[in-house]
């Protein structure tokens, strides 16, 4: 992932209120028009972007006190860009129109006691606390919809963005957790330390989202989730502020800080982290498989991730994908294999995983080791433009759309095929067409896989949301009748709680329940994520 | 670790009741005294071993109903072999003949049901329940201390002990929380796959144990803790069965099996595991590294640590450590390199290893690649043999104690440091003597170390453990004021509670008792430990 550190952070300025990313990266009207046509059955014209001015937001409910006023907005803009995240049917809505969940009160504290300030004036009006680090969540996580509070303000911490102490020793740093991936790469290089977690989101989502989602970095092995990168939490409650022990690893107790990973704002709102670094990689090497077979592409990539050889990249792309993203044409499965080190050089060990890839039927691509190849080169640029893409089709009634997971080795084949067949009949059922239904293992483990599906199908103009519902419940069931998660990294908010719950075993449900409540005894934290948001008496 | 998994395992009739392991290997009376003269002012003659028959048990105060019956015992030898656990203030006390804490009954379920069963008839009995794995806890974490239950039952779970299914291809396997070390290990064998955990209790220690316990295992780095090697738990809590998915990594929501994780018995008891297994090693390879400097040494250490090198062994230690196992006798530090792989040579990457140690001061020994070496070879046998020396030792009435804990880098020096000064001068006030406070690194991460201490000092005959909890409490004050964790991976129990107590933050605290009323509303799992009892109403 050579580019991910450089590209520049945007202000918030030039963000899209509707869609992905900056909004002069979105593709033109005729772009849109001239990508629909490559899906059978798409509209013939782009929906327009409506403007700000014409937008029927709901009315404000609540006013700040004049002490917070100074941090607090309900400037149309700002309450129509956190309304949503960046699921397809958050931008679909928007495209429509429909912020009927806007916040009142789009508030960014510059400093922590402000967020406890915050959350002091909100438990005592009613209002509803949806913490926001730049919201590219994709399952309803930064948008309200309990319906049970007097007001709801969205707490953007995009402004608490430094990194705050480096200790080259230990190589980790503290860092606020309102700091955008590019921002903390770039306080850290002067270091030559990176944290090296490079999520699709990278440019769009802050060190706060990693950590409340369990968020998902490129590496495919090894140092998968941002969890393994944290050496301490310091996390504001409504009942205090939590602060763990800096400490390389520890056995006393539960770990704290794995109540908060994960709890998506719904037990307290995560200000700083000490994480853990890494030296800047200086000797990389990828290269390219080609595999007639999809299942002895698996085969391979199990092969890999029991290898012991810990490769930054492993990506799988099935034929469907390959061939979208340019790299493959005749039905093969790709897999792009990369290594690095900050070390030693890495030829050696990319051998041995193309080696392996080989007597499981692979054909290596001719790479020149030491340099990234071509074919991973356009996978990658590729990756980066999707959200974008997938805008532009929005604004072109097609639904597409992702979900990912992860399962063990023993059900992985299986689940592949089930998916590829039952959601391919349900998208048929849903769109009138056959769509498409590719796959991509994102990252790999000794024991299982993470399949990263992407969905793609003409949508009816109006319709295009409950279309993908239909389509994201049956995939929900078809990944629960294989024992596989509702999601690998992209989090729980609203969207997947119905998975959730049917995966969250029962006991557990209790004791989250009455950490909730301990923690947020006038349940104001992000109400309805993770758990049902609790009545009002 | 080439012996480790090949132990056999020793039946519970072997057991010492009062010290450590298979009492045929405590040592006789000759070699307590001979061994004791090696510390200035320990006492001339051994303490005589209690017989059974003539311990003061108290009175037994609970009677199981009849369909219980056959898997509770309240003979004397089951209650004086559950009343402690192994650590130094154990042994001693139950060599006293102290056994005022025993339990009233000892129950052995040969099912998850009749685990179920026991936990149902407790909470209506008033009985509070210990699970017990094979009672190795060092933290205080099997004896019950609260004095607010009717009665207390200690849950021997060794009767499941059973391999039940192996999934080759996903390599890992479930596991029943009972079984021993070798006896898994044993079961996995055939199948050429390894859990590849193995403590120092190895041989007397559990499954379910190890996971309630968060333990280490013997490799230096990268899967240091039992944690990272759990697909999924299953837990009884007196509200129902807990099962987790099996998952090769997830982010659906705050870990569930990371809440068990370290709950010690406090949350429910587990009765089984997927545990993700490996392939059993082929290359191994190993080498010693001598220093001058011990400070030296911790910069190779760190620099090994931070090398993405990932030794299988990284074992430092310091001058008194080495001299202590035989392995050095000029005041120096040595450092054991270790690494092995189930599918290429290592002699490289342990070429890569002694040149980063070098070029931080270190000199190399001698060292055929491929094999283990000399030094090695004998530390590791002492490390195991250890137990059963602190056993001679306590007969003498020496204190021998350990602890272990865990600080980063940056902190290391200072740490280590304050305990050899600081605590050094508490053993003198305590003992009057200078007595012997050693050094090793257990586990090393890129952002830290694992310092591992050892305490030996004479005591007095009948004040051995007030002379050690004096010592300790002094031990857990330096940790404390270095921002060292209480343990690295010997848990909390009883015996940590007072740093456990003053790290832990607050808000997760009110969290952690909310799970355990809502998981345990009668509080009769393990009252004590991690939490304050519930006072009866």
């Amino acid at each position: 992932m050579p580019d991910s550190s450089d590209r520049s952070t945007s202000s918030p300025a030039q963000r899209s209120w509707w869609g992905w990313g900056n909004a002069d990266k979105a593709l033109p009207d005729a772009e849109c028009t001239a990508l629909a046509a490559l899906v059978p059955g798409a509209a013939d014209t782009p929906l327009p972007v409506p403007a700000i001015s014409a937008l029927a937001l709901p009315k404000v409910r609540v006013e700040p006190p004049p002490a917070l006023a100074p941090l607090m907005s309900a400037a149309p803009l700002d309450r129509a860009s956190h309304t949503y995240g960046k699921a397809f049917r958050d931008v679909m809505r928007a495209l429509h129109g429909d912020l009927a969940a806007a916040p009142d009160q789009v508030a960014r504290p510059r400093t922590e006691q402000e967020v406890i300030d915050v959350l002091d004036w909100a438990a005592g009006a009613d209002a509803a606390v949806v913490p926001y680090g730049a919201g590219s969540s994709v399952v309803g996580g930064v948008e309200y919809r309990a319906g049970l509070h007097g007001a709801v303000v969205s707490l953007d911490l995009s402004s608490l963005d430094r990194v705050l102490e480096i200790d080259r020793v230990s190589r980790s740093a503290r860092i606020q957790a309102g700091a955008l991936g590019p921002a903390l790469e770039a306080q850290l290089r002067p270091h030559g330390l990176t944290l090296r977690h490079f999520p699709q989101s990278f440019e769009f989502s802050t060190l706060g989202g990693w950590l409340a989602t369990r968020a998902g970095g490129h590496y495919a092995t090894l140092y998968t989730h941002i969890d393994d990168l944290v050496e301490s939490l310091r996390v504001v409650t409504p009942v205090g502020v939590n602060e763990s022990l800096r400490l390389p690893g520890s056995g006393a107790g539960p770990s704290p800080d794995r109540l908060f990973l994960g709890s998506e704002g719904t037990l307290g709102v995560i200000t700083e982290a000490w994480m853990r670094l890494q030296d800047r990689p200086r000797h990389k090497a990828s290269a390219t498989v080609l595999f007639d077979d999809v299942h002895a592409a698996m085969d391979a990539v199990r092969a890999v991730a029991q290898s012991g050889l810990h490769p930054a990249n492993c990506r799988l792309l099935d034929p469907g994908e390959a061939a979208l993203a340019g790299v493959a044409h005749n039905g093969e499965s790709v897999l792009v294999l990369g290594v690095e080190s900050a070390h030693a050089p890495v030829d050696g060990r990319l051998a041995e995983l193309v080696t392996l890839a080989r007597d499981h039927g692979g054909s290596a691509a001719a790479t020149e080791p030491g340099t990234g190849d071509a074919a991973a080169d356009t996978w990658r640029s590729a990756f980066l433009t999707m959200p974008y893409l997938r805008d532009a089709l929005a604004r072109m009634s097609v639904i597409s759309e992702t979900f990912e997971t992860s399962c063990t080795w023993d059900r992985t084949r299986e689940l592949y095929e089930a998916v590829r067949e039952r959601l391919a009949d349900v998208v048929k059922e849903v769109t009138g067409t056959a769509g498409t239904v590719n796959c991509r293992f994102t990252h790999v483990y000794p024991d299982g896989a993470a399949p990263y599906f992407t969905v793609i199908a003409p949508g009816r103009r109006g319709d295009e949301v409950a279309m993908w519902d239909e389509i994201k419940a049956a995939s929900m069931q078809i990944l629960h009748d294989h024992g596989a998660t509702v999601t690998h990294h992209h989090a729980v908010g609203r969207d997947h709680r119905p998975g959730y719950d049917r995966q969250r075993p029962e006991p557990f449900a209790l004791a989250l329940r009455a950490a909730k409540e301990a923690l947020d005894p006038a349940g104001i934290l992000n109400p309805g994520v993770l758990l049902d948001p609790a009545t009002t008496g």
